[in-house]
């Protein structure tokens, strides 16, 4: 049985600054409480779970003690769901800390203010897809760690390093380093190879890249347009870049 | 000013059911309603607007009579508004009606069940993009002059003329067409040559296209992965194929 006090906890780690005091953040859905189970870069704090899914996951519980897994009952799993629908289980696992280390990924995104959640997981998941490990977020971005944005990442938060930087300094801090930024003036990404290593610079939503990362970027790149949509969307954009230069 | 009548009657308008008894729909803000001012796909029913907008559109407002655009005040667009910040504008439009014919569009795109509202305003707008005039949406997709859909499609409601029809039979009456379907064992789009004609066939989010649609397809067609996502978003995988292919 859930405590009154713990159900108001868990409600609080909707918002960013009980996750950061705490230094954790919620999951829900079997798929990705198992990839997060399974993953190096987060522990286990807690998992709440409805008999069914203890029942089919006798396996992986087995290697917890029933301290970090609790079983709750439907209506329980209700108050403290941040979902419209409900999926089974919610779990509760350690904000990961990674550096800003270039040593293990040869490609990195690297986000300036992406605002909106569903955006922000799309990017993580597309990245994981594209074998892309580490993700830079300016300090204005969204943080990656709302409910919303691990739920829209469907399980890649797990496969993901992201770390929270000054953008600026950090291109300053890679000078060898080339920076493609998308912009609506570059060149035709289909005519240029594919990269080994380098930055993908992917800007806010309505405002693009700023002035000042744009000009630190090595080469300006473009998806042609052949229609008479004025922009595309930021994680839609950054999919294609990826897609054709990784 | 607004009487409550009509208040609630603009709020109605959230409601599928209510929209097509009406056979109208709801968009916001200055960039979408420009575009639909201008489009040939709609007509107006009503434009809502604060002072700013009437004082920075006087050119596009003399085209129109004092019946068809009111001028409301803050709190009352903020009654009306659909949005979590009201955006100065808000318009009633005919909803358009168009038919399946194939011979004004070379490459259509056929959606299987989408049902995320943001997802299909994002497909809508990648599209638009990349030149593609008409999109067929089975029967059970998500109603595209919903206010979400309408407001992530960034104004290319205005521009790509969507249709809903059982796309099984849709398929049959076009056998010359070829149907490409993005599955998770398909042909390299990487190594397929840019098509000039054809259906590009999107699935569900969590079920992918259904197996029956997916018998019909002359191609099946994959994004390769390097990395350890499960699968890709519907939008994201379809702008991909979209990039690559048109």
């Amino acid at each position: 049985m859930l405590v009154k006090l713990k159900i108001k906890y868990i409600q609080s780690l909707g918002q960013k600054k009980f996750r950061d005091a705490e230094g954790v953040f919620i999951a829900e859905g079997p798929k990705i409480i198992k990839e997060l189970l399974a993953s190096e870069n987060t522990r286990l704090i807690n998992v709440f779970a409805v008999e069914e899914w203890m029942e089919t996951n006798r396996s992986l519980i087995k290697n917890f003690s029933s301290d970090d897994i609790v079983k709750i009952s439907d209506s329980e799993l209700e108050r403290i769901s941040f979902l419209q629908t409900p999926n089974q289980v919610l779990g509760i696992f350690a904000k990961p800390i990674f550096n800003a280390d270039f040593d293990d990924a040869k490609i990195m995104l690297l986000l300036d203010e992406i605002q909106d959640p569903g955006n922000m997981g799309t990017l993580i998941r597309t990245a994981d897809w594209f074998g892309i490990k580490k993700i830079i977020c300016s300090n204005n971005s969204a943080d990656v760690f709302n409910p919303k944005v691990v739920q829209s990442s469907m399980g890649s938060i797990a496969h993901v390093k992201i770390v929270y930087e000054d953008l600026r300094s950090f291109i300053h801090g890679h000078p060898e380093v080339p920076v493609y930024a998308t912009t609506l003036h570059g060149d035709d990404i289909f005519k240029i190879e594919k990269i080994k290593n380098g930055f993908i610079l992917i800007g806010n939503e309505s405002k693009g890249i700023c002035e000042e990362l744009l000009s630190l970027a090595t080469h300006q790149i473009t998806i042609p347009k052949s229609g008479d949509a004025e922009s595309l969307n930021a994680a839609v954009a950054a999919a294609i870049v990826m897609a054709v230069l990784v």
